[in-house]
């Protein structure tokens, strides 16, 4: 199966790597195309065109930052569409608009093009070590047959349903990780001031019901003060934004969700974006 | 070493018994006497008084629901301070303020009895399962000879400093369970709304950057409809109100918790209070 992956940023160009080193034939694209780099020296083709990419892929991989991305790369000029051939297949890994996946993956649908949505969560980390959760929608069938690309890049393998349907499953992961992370953060800072030893501290909170992947995972850098990207503050500000749009559309009041939003926002507006998503922290340092 | 146990509540009740199955002998007591018969059938020595207790005990335990109940089982007519004797110990295992946990440990060195402040999390199924985490502050040499009476109650047993930090590092596992609960609720109410299948989004959602111990054990219960308590909803937010104080006294803006003291209170007023804590989905509902 010759594979195609478009988006070498933080979380694609480890997951592109995962492909390479599963054997998997890789053409890649960037719009900054020194990303290619350490690609090409595992073996991957670069291409100066997602329809080029597109034209040597029986699958290709997308994971761009907002909807307008993915559009830009499936239909723009020079875009994925114009490369693919009918049997093909398209997964969008980027975290978009349910409502515009379910449109994107009709207009592939209409050139015999199969589209699963498969955003994932698990951090940079997830992404090097492979160990990606993957939530994907859309034809059951395109799903077993893209099964062995994504065995290469996560471990916890999930089809939700439909077209939209991964993407509305990680909305809810989004809103259950934000209000994990303002945990988080509300945590340290009452144990700094409080004077509480922070190893100790980190030890005792994981270990009970108050544990969580972000208490693990981005405690322990907010207490050393390390506040590099993982996830950026931009991107997990954008995720807000369609997670507070979706709850919108289905009429629901979320207080939490709307909270994080707000603090996202903010910390946008204060000059955090490009800090990882940890540093929420700085707002109140 | 003889052990003494006062309050037989959700959590006291499954702790007593692992002690008793560790093999120390145990004295009971409850202010609701019939709450001893099950621990008399393990072997357990039911008392009338917490003095009693206390005469009987070269250990006390107390967890009970409030700082005015530790008083009152400690100080109070027929407390566990008329029967404690120089060199044995009180280890209190309930949430309560941090200061007055200071003031309690003061009178008691003034009989000559250490104490330890050893708050727990794990809800009731790591009290059955005898894998609470432990968070305790006192005198260390208190801590090392009770420590095999934590083991048979506890998996995560940390030593915290001093008198209170037991309770201030509950109190910062409060801050981020609360909030990890929070995330459950809004998440399981948009996967409901957005009509996704429910055990496959506990599935992808548990195995990456959002998954808690409150998604995975929470959870399930909130899309079965099951809000026994566990930790009820009235105990939750009592611990609430004392993170709240805390954060007050430590001049900390933290609105999370503000948000979350708010919603538990609400909670409170609208009769839910005996539900568990998961109930907060039902201010929804």
């Amino acid at each position: 199966m010759n594979a195609g992956f478009i988006g070498l940023g933080i979380m694609g160009a480890p997951m592109a790597a995962n492909l390479l080193k599963a054997g998997f034939p890789l053409a890649v694209y960037n719009r900054t195309p020194s990303r290619c780099g350490p690609l090409q020296a595992l073996g991957a083709v670069a291409c100066e065109t997602p329809a080029e990419v597109a034209r040597r892929s029986d699958v290709v991989v997308t994971i761009v930052s907002e909807t307008r991305d993915v559009e830009a790369v499936l239909f723009g000029p020079d875009g994925a569409a114009e490369g693919l051939r009918p049997g093909s297949v398209v997964i969008d890994m980027s975290t978009i608009s349910p409502a515009a996946t379910v449109e994107f993956a009709a207009r592939l649908r209409a050139q015999g093009v199969d589209m699963l949505d498969a955003p994932v969560s698990g951090g940079e980390s997830g992404a090097i070590e492979g160990r990606l959760s993957i939530m994907a929608g859309g034809p059951r069938e395109a799903f077993d047959r893209c099964l062995p690309l994504f065995e290469a890049m996560g471990r916890k393998i999930v089809h939700t349903g439909g077209n939209g349907n991964g993407q509305r499953t990680k909305l809810v992961n989004q809103v259950v990780g934000s209000l994990n992370l303002l945990a988080v953060v509300e945590g340290v800072r009452m144990a700094r001031a409080a004077g509480l030893d922070p190893n100790v501290t980190l030890e005792a909170v994981g270990g009970g019901a108050a544990g969580s992947w972000m208490w693990s995972n981005l405690g322990p850098k907010i207490f050393a003060g390390d506040f590099a990207p993982g996830f950026s503050i931009r991107l997990h500000q954008k995720d807000l934004r369609l997670a507070k749009e979706s709850l919108e559309e289905l009429g629901l009041d979320a207080p939490g969700t709307a909270l994080l939003h707000r603090l996202f926002t903010e910390a946008l507006d204060r000059g955090l974006g490009e800090q990882g998503n940890q540093g929420l922290f700085n707002l109140w340092s």
